[in-house]
Parts: C-alpha cells; structure tokens; sequence
C-alpha cells in the first residue's frame, strides 16, 4: 500500500462507508474520498464525516485515484465502469463488492480500458443494514472476502493486501464457482426469508417468536441491491430454488405418510451437519 | 401461589431446567422437584442442582405435588397423563410445555383423572439448545406464554399468576386457532431449515455468512421433539408448507421472466411487512 494516496469509494452505504472507516482507521496517510451523485446522500456524507473529502463531481473523485472502490448494487457497478473508464489514471486499481461476480467479471473486461487494473472482491459480511449511518469500522475484521477475478496478479496483491490489513481472510475462487457457491449459501436463503415474510398472514405477525425473526431478518434487506444479484445469478439460483423445492416436499410426503422413524432419522442427520455449520 | 408448596417437574431439559431455576429464585417457600427416569440424568441434574429435589420414583414426585409440570415432547406428554394419574392428588394442577395444543387438549381430557385440573400452556421461548445444562434462570422474563386450553378458571387464573410472576405475558388463545398460528410462525420455519441444512453440499459449508448461520441455526432443534410437533400438527403444516411453495414458486416465475420490477416491487412490500416484525 505504498504508492497509495488517494482511494475513492462510489456507492457510501453500509458497506462503503464501513471500508471507508475502516481504511482512515489503519491508513492515516491515504486519503479517501467517497463519491455521491444526489445532493441528499452528498449533504449526509458531509455530516457523519466518514469520509476524508466528499465530492459530487465523478470526474475529480477519480482523476488522481490510486484505488477506485465500487460498492454499489450490481447493474450499477457495470454502469460506472462506463462512466469512470475516461477520468482514470493509468495504472489505477478499480475493485467492487458485488455479490455475484460472472457478469462484473464480464463487464469489467469488455468496459475498463486496458490500462486499469480490476479485481473483483466479496467480503461475506453483507447485512440487511443499508445506508452509511449504519458504518461499522470493524465490519470487515475476521470476515471472509473472496477474490474472484483480477486483470493481473500485482494488482491482486495488492487489493489481498488491503483486506488482510483491516482484517480480512482472503479467498481466491473462480467466479463461476463463487457464483455457484453463493447462489447456495446466500442468493437462496434470502429468496426464503423474502418468501416467508411473504407468505405469514398480517395478524400473525404479534406470535412471531425468536425462530420466526430469525429466519426473516434478511427479508429487510435492500430491494435494489438483491433484485441485481438475483438477476444476474439467476440460472445458478433458478437450478437451486428447485432443487430446495424438492426437499421441502421429502418432508411433505413424510408428513403425509406419518412416517415418525423416517423424518426424525433425517432431522438427526441434520443436527449433525448444523453443528458443523458452527 | 399461597397454597402451592411443592411443584413437580417431569423432563428436566432446557426449558424444564429453566422453569426450575426462575421457580426457585421467585418462590423460596416451594419445592421444586425435578423427575428423571434415566440414571444418567438423574446423576447430572444431581450435580446440576437447579431442583430442591431429584427423585427416580415418579409416585413420591406426583403423590403431594400440588403443581405438576409436563416439560416434554408431545407423546411424551400424553404418555406420562396415564403415568402420572393413579398417583395425582385431588385438585393438583397439571400443565405442560407442548408446542402444538390441539391434540394435547382432547388427550388430557380423555387420559386425566376429573379431580385434575389441567391448563395447556405454550412459552414462545424455545430453541435449538436441548438439555439442562443450558439452563437459563431469565429465559421466561419477557416471554409470551399462551395458554390454549384448561379444565377451570381458577387453575388457569393460578398457572397465568404463576407465569406472571416470572415475567411472561400471558395471552389465552384457543387450541385450533393457537395450531393454525404456530404452523406458520414456528413449525414451517423448522421444517424451511431442516430443508436448508440438508440441501446444502457438504463442501460448501465453508463459505457460509451470516445470512445462512441464521436461517439454519434451529435445524440443531432436537429431532424428537420437532417429529412429535410435526405429526401432531400435520394437518396445518401440510396447507403451509404447499402455501410456501407457491410463494417460492412467485419468486421462480418473475426470476424466469427477468422481470426487474415487479421483483423490486415485491421486495419493497416484503422489506415494509419485515420491519413490523421487529
């Protein structure tokens, strides 16, 4: 991180705004700019002073920018490779947060000029928080972030470099295979947790006990953002959806059937695999 | 609470054990004894000493016990009415923990003696976390106990004081409707996480964030417990479980479509309901 003056953030939400807190705390020498398009988020950013230097013009945000991060929801992320590629600085290091990384990785080839250096991240620690006052410093301390793209191996380092400096594990992974991975481990779950939010009748709503909030806490999270990943992941989401489907229905036919050996010999199989989840 | 001097309590788990303990710090003046038929429970809950009293002999438990607690699952419950009714004095009351009413209602008034006085009650604090060890002296303070059904008013004024006491909010609710609701807020979330855990390939498990830790924490609930709770509220579940999939189906048509709006629209809706939850 020495030839690193100036990092500039695009999309200062939850996850922006917590790197941005994160970078002043263990870069103090770096100065990062974040970057807001509307006059509203502007003025907020200008208050909660996460950030060294606010800006509304794209151009000088980027112009001197060693770093350009991009945390913004998916089709916005592939928007601004189009609306940076002018103003940057050869040489510069351009990576995203997306939580598909296929298509970025895609887009990021066929958009960047060929002097920029891009490496596509996801740091697992997302959250049905959105907007910079929710800032966490320490959001990307312990987390796991993987690596699922770069145009060369030097800027690879470096970006591995910086989340290993606030904390981060680091995991190179193929990104059809990220996207594989996370349809299972993420995209589904929240197809779930929107579906049964959607699913419980109004009235129902003052019953709802620890399990119940639990498993619809995610249904919180940001439209936008997840109607992107579910989009841009679809064929690998649409296999597993049906795949959950069928599995629903084991229990289903087992319900129907009142086959008591056979479904508490599956739920102890799966007792067993949770406790490995941990 | 005046008249009571020793309370019984058969299954001595989590929740059981938990009862005892708030029992013990608010009624100094009555006896919590706790029933084990195993050996080796009875030889932990000895070292545990979270009961006045463990006794192996369920007829020295029942014979002056003025309160008998059924902290079990549900054919367990329905088991021990005919255990304990030959032993039970005239006027004791009798309640349990069970998560689902219906059946548990017809059963107490086919299976108790009518001197008993019986009141069905349902704490909406449960967990995945089984055995006595866990424990927890608070985990009724502030919880919502239904009580679904009773033989007469003054035992339920009484079991309603005595949850009062310990910091529940009581609300009677009836045995069918309490089962049409539960499906919905507790059994079908069980059932979706069961499904999740078994879903998920094993070398995925890695990778998974906070989103899938908590969708899957309760498939570590007790596999005993939940085959009973599902078998006794089949019928309900069933019509849940094939509303949820329909619902899951909404989700996989829009995906298919690529319908960018009305997925976004969906989510807003869901995000608005979500936060009433909370």
């Amino acid at each position: 991180m020495n030839n690193i003056k100036k990092i500039a953030i695009i999309g200062v939400g939850f996850m922006g705004g917590s790197l941005a807190l994160a970078l002043r705390e263990k870069f103090s020498n770096i100065s990062i700019w974040g970057y807001s398009r509307s006059k509203k988020t502007y003025d907020k950013l200008k208050k909660l002073k996460i950030l060294d230097k606010v800006t509304r013009d794209c151009q000088i945000l980027i112009k001197d920018a060693d770093i350009v991060v991009l945390a913004l929801p998916i089709k916005a992320i592939i928007e601004y490779f189009k609306i940076i590629s002018p103003f940057l600085k050869p040489g510069a290091i351009i990576f995203d947060l997306g939580s598909s990384k296929k298509e970025i990785e895609t887009q990021a080839h066929r958009l960047l000029p060929k002097t920029a250096n891009f490496v596509g991240c996801h740091p697992l620690c997302g959250s049905e928080k959105s907007g910079a006052e929710f800032s966490n410093k320490d959001l990307y301390k312990g987390a796991l972030c993987l690596i699922a793209c770069f145009s060369n191996q030097r800027a690879a380092r470096t970006v591995r470099g910086l989340w290993k400096s606030l904390g981060s594990k680091v995991l190179f992974i193929k990104s059809d295979w990220h996207d594989k991975v996370l349809s299972c481990v993420s995209h589904l779950p929240h197809i779930i947790s929107f579906s049964l939010t959607q699913f419980i009748p109004q009235n129902y709503l003052k019953f709802s006990s620890g399990s119940f909030k639990d498993l619809t806490r995610i249904s919180n999270s940001p439209a936008a953002v997840w109607t992107d990943i579910f989009l841009s992941n679809k064929k690998n989401i649409l296999k597993d959806l049906n795949k959950f489907i069928r599995t629903l229905k084991t229990y289903e036919n087992l319900l129907k059937k009142g086959n008591k050996n056979k479904i508490t010999g599956l739920i102890d199989k799966v007792n067993a695999k949770q406790r490995r989840i941990i």
